[in-house]
Formats: C-alpha cells, sequence, structure tokens
C-alpha cells in the first residue's frame, strides 16, 4: 500500500493509497480521513464510515466537495472512499460512456466476459477494501456505509447482503430500484447479462423482502433532483420496506438536485446517524 | 445578468451568474451564495463576504471546496465568488502560463499592452461586481473580503486600498509582499511593466505604513505550505504591522499545506470573523 498524499484536515488527515487489488486485478487509489483521534500522540484505531461515490466519480469527489470531515473529526469516525470501478484494464469500451465501465463499476460482481475478471467492486468494497484498511490504518471494523446514488445503491445492496457486517447504513439520492431504470439495466446487461433472474440480487429494492437483518434506512432525496423519476424511484424502495415493516426514514427535500451542494447539505445528519450507531456519540 | 444555474444549498442557494463587464470588456462568470434569510418568504437583504480565490480557479473551486455555507447561511451571510481574470480574449499568451493571463488576474489593474483594456481585477471586484450585485441580488452594500493565496493577496490590497468599503478582512495564505516573490514580479512585470515603482501599490506589505484605515488583519498560513518560503512570505507583512502597530492575528498551523483541505478546515473562523464585524453575531 502505497501512500500517495497526505493533507492535514481539520486536525486530522486526508490521505490517498494506491494498492494492488487482487479481487480487481489493477491497482486502485483510494482516500480516507482519519479523525485527531486516530492520528494524534494518544491515538486509537476508530471505526470507518465507507463512503460509495456516485457516476464518474473518484475517491476524491465527495472528500473535496461533502464538507464531511468537520464532524467526523469531532465524531472521531474515519471515512473511506473508494474508486468507482477499476480503471485503464484496456478492456473493449471501457471508456466510451460515463454510466458504463470505467467510473461506473456498480458495486457488483460482474459474471459477463470482459468484464468479469475485473468488475468485481462488491467484492472489493465489502472484504479486500475493508480487510486492507483495517490491517494497515488506525482503524476498527466496525463499519458504517452510505453513498451517493450509484453508490447509495452500492451502500444499500452491501448493507443487505451482509448482516453483521455493518452497524448503519443511508444513502443519498440512491439508484433504487436498478433493475427497472435505465441507468441500472444498461449496467446489468452489460455486467450480467440479459438474464434479468441474476440482476435480482443487486437490487435494493428486491433483496428488502429476505433481509436478514433490518438495519433502518436513512435515504436524503431531493425534490428538485433530475433523475428523480428516471432513474432513483425511492417510492418502490419505500413501498418494499412498508410491505414488510423495514424501517425507513425516506427524507424528502424540497428544491434539492442530485448535486454534492445536496449531499453537503445533510452530510452532517448522515454522520450523526452512524455515528450513534457506532457508539460514537 | 444572465442566471445560469441554482442549487438549492443549506436552505439558501447556490447560483451562477453570466454579466458582461464594462470594467474588463468581456462576458464574466460569477457565483453567489444566498443564505435562507435572503431567499425566504420573510426574505430580507444581507451583507457580502467577496472571496477572491488562488492562481487558476474559477468561481466554482471555492464554492465546491470551502465547506463556507453551512456557516454562512446560519450567519445570514452572503458569499460572492468571482472568477480569477477575463477569459477567452484572444490575447497572445493569454492561456501559456497557469500563473499568469487566464486564472492569473492578480486583482490589479494593468498597465501594459496587450493587457490594460482587459486586465482591470481591481476595478471589476472592488467597485463593478458590488455595485452589479448589490443592485441585482438581496444584498445590503455592507462588504467583507477573503481570498487564498493571489486572491488573499487581492483581499488584503484591496481592503488596504479602500477605507470604509469593508467592514473586515482577511486571508489565507496570501502572497503577502508579491513585489518580492517571483509570482509576483512575474505578473506584475507583465502587466504592469518593468518599473517597480509602479507596482508598489499593489503590495499589502508596502500599503500598511500609509494605510489610512486600521482593519485588524486575519491571516491563516499553515507550516506545511509548499509556497511559503519562496512566494507566500507572510513574516513581511506582520513586520510591516508590527512597526506601525496595525493589528495583524498571523496564526501559524503546523502541518497545514497550500489546499482546500486546510481552507476547509479553518473557514468557520473567517466566517465569525466578518459576522462580528457585519453585526451578525
Amino acid at each position: 500500500m502505497e501512500l500517495l498524499s497526505t493533507n492535514a484536515c481539520f486536525e486530522g488527515e486526508h490521505r490517498r493509497y494506491r494498492h494492488t487489488s487482487a479481487a480487481l486485478g489493477c491497482d486502485m487509489e483510494f482516500a480516507v480521513f482519519l479523525p485527531p483521534a486516530a492520528v494524534g500522540n494518544q491515538s486509537r484505531n476508530v471505526p470507518v464510515l465507507y463512503w460509495l461515490s456516485g457516476l464518474t466519480c473518484t475517491d476524491q469527489n465527495f472528500m473535496q466537495k461533502a464538507g464531511a470531515q468537520k464532524r467526523a473529526a469531532r465524531l472521531g469516525m474515519a471515512i473511506v472512499c473508494p474508486d468507482t470501478s477499476p480503471r485503464g484494464l484496456g478492456l473493449p469500451g471501457e471508456d466510451d460512456s460515463y454510466d458504463f465501465g470505467s467510473g461506473a463499476g456498480f458495486y457488483i460482481n460482474a459474471t459477463e466476459q470482459p468484464w468479469a475478471p475485473h468488475y468485481r467492486m462488491y467484492d472489493y468494497v465489502t472484504r479486500e477494501l475493508p480487510q486492507l484498511v483495517e490491517a494497515e490504518l488506525p482503524v476498527t471494523d466496525q463499519r458504517a456505509i452510505s453513498g451517493h446514488s450509484m453508490g447509495g445503491h452500492g451502500a444499500l445492496i452491501c448493507a443487505l447482503k451482509n448482516p453483521g457486517h455493518y452497524a448503519s447504513v443511508s444513502a443519498f439520492a440512491p439508484i433504487s430500484n436498478p433493475t427497472e431504470c435505465p441507468w441500472g439495466q444498461k449496467a446489468f446487461t452489460g455486467y450480467l447479462g440479459e438474464d434479468r433472474s441474476r440482476w435480482e440480487e443487486w437490487d435494493a429494492t428486491l433483496l428488502i423482502p429476505t433481509a436478514r437483518e433490518r438495519l433502518p434506512l436513512l435515504i436524503d432525496q431531493g425534490t428538485a433532483d433530475e433523475f428523480l423519476d428516471s432513474q432513483l424511484n425511492p417510492e418502490a424502495l419505500a413501498d418494499a420496506c412498508e410491505k414488510v415493516h423495514h424501517h425507513i426514514n425516506l427524507r424528502m427535500h424540497r428544491g434539492y438536485d442530485h448535486s454534492f451542494f445536496f449531499i453537503a447539505s445533510f452530510i452532517d445528519d448522515h454522520l450523526d446517524h452512524h455515528g450513534a450507531a457506532l457508539g460514537l456519540t
């Protein structure tokens, strides 16, 4: 694991690392914010919020634009931001569109060629990256997970498919029902093939009925989000939750869009949600 | 004045505008954050912090990366971010380097050709832009000014040269003595010519001895700033202040660099400084 850069930030540290990923078969970069409690003289290991970003993002968008570090510093919470896909593999078409291939891993394990050997972002973010981070950095195995848009979908499926693995989950404007929207259908067709029955295990709305762990879902969604009707569909998720009495707090925010100005406006609420679940408040 | 975009942000609004600048002889874009107090049902006009950005920045870097809106929303303060130079004029060499021409207006009025008719960022940020903003947006003529690096230099000279115009001034890692550093010497030679006596009115350190108004200076500087020794020289400014008993609060922050992670870490202190001067706290 190679340290690429360090920036002091709110008396903690923002760092970027590069490492060779076995799950993805390529080098990956990720960012971490370590709060003062983890880097000071009397430092201790701290719990981690894993943040999964949306289409086109790298490890840097959230770290630079969400304004999350101030509250995380105060809570004593680390934040780890992976990239959103493998990159630079030279696969045919990997850079042809913003919503498939590079920057669009969708946090699933691909089964179709040529993607299957590399596009295994689900294994990467749920297994390999936490193992690496917990072995190499001053963090514990107490984990929370959140994300935005494609990353909100990722956070939801990672939590729903891994009982006991995360203390809490939340999402901003998640792709809530990807099997039923153009972004999800394009990605799942490409990575998983035409057989829609194989898509179901990667769709939060379809996972809710059989979820073995009932972590409450905190979902923030802007009403002026340009992708709300066509791609995100949080109502489908809310309906699925209602049917099985899975607790969901879906907050609709009047006038907010899909941008980081929306995320920044409510990120502290999410950090507090995770901080409480992680025993930090 | 053409509205380019609006984003809801902390119950206020982030907006971008384009207008034709008479001072600069070209179209310019700027950003504004309006706090909830200025956009709600019972809105009122609010004071403005003018933020001047550093080399290579547009109106967007600070708005997206500094995390300033939360505190500004609470204080009831607008923030206006101009671009850092005219752009797209087709002048020879305007895009050849990061530290001269586009993105590097240095907040001065050029006297040399071909820059003189357009590179008048001082007139723009101290006169034309406030007049426009105060006429068209829900803001008052109570003003504060701050900035980073080249923009920290800009904030200091704008305040020092305009007694009564600003209620308060602050800077992050300002180019404190531009006549004595490579960035300043390159810019001043290009915009003002070889005669160094004509540079002096654009150097904060040289303006301090004759300043007619003694606004206290709040300056934050990281000790790990890669430009501290070669370009920024806050000690020269502090020495000049000490000689004439001009109040300066130069805070050296151990381990912080020149990035927005540094700005974000301390921006709330600056907003509080300006909020107090503007009667908001």
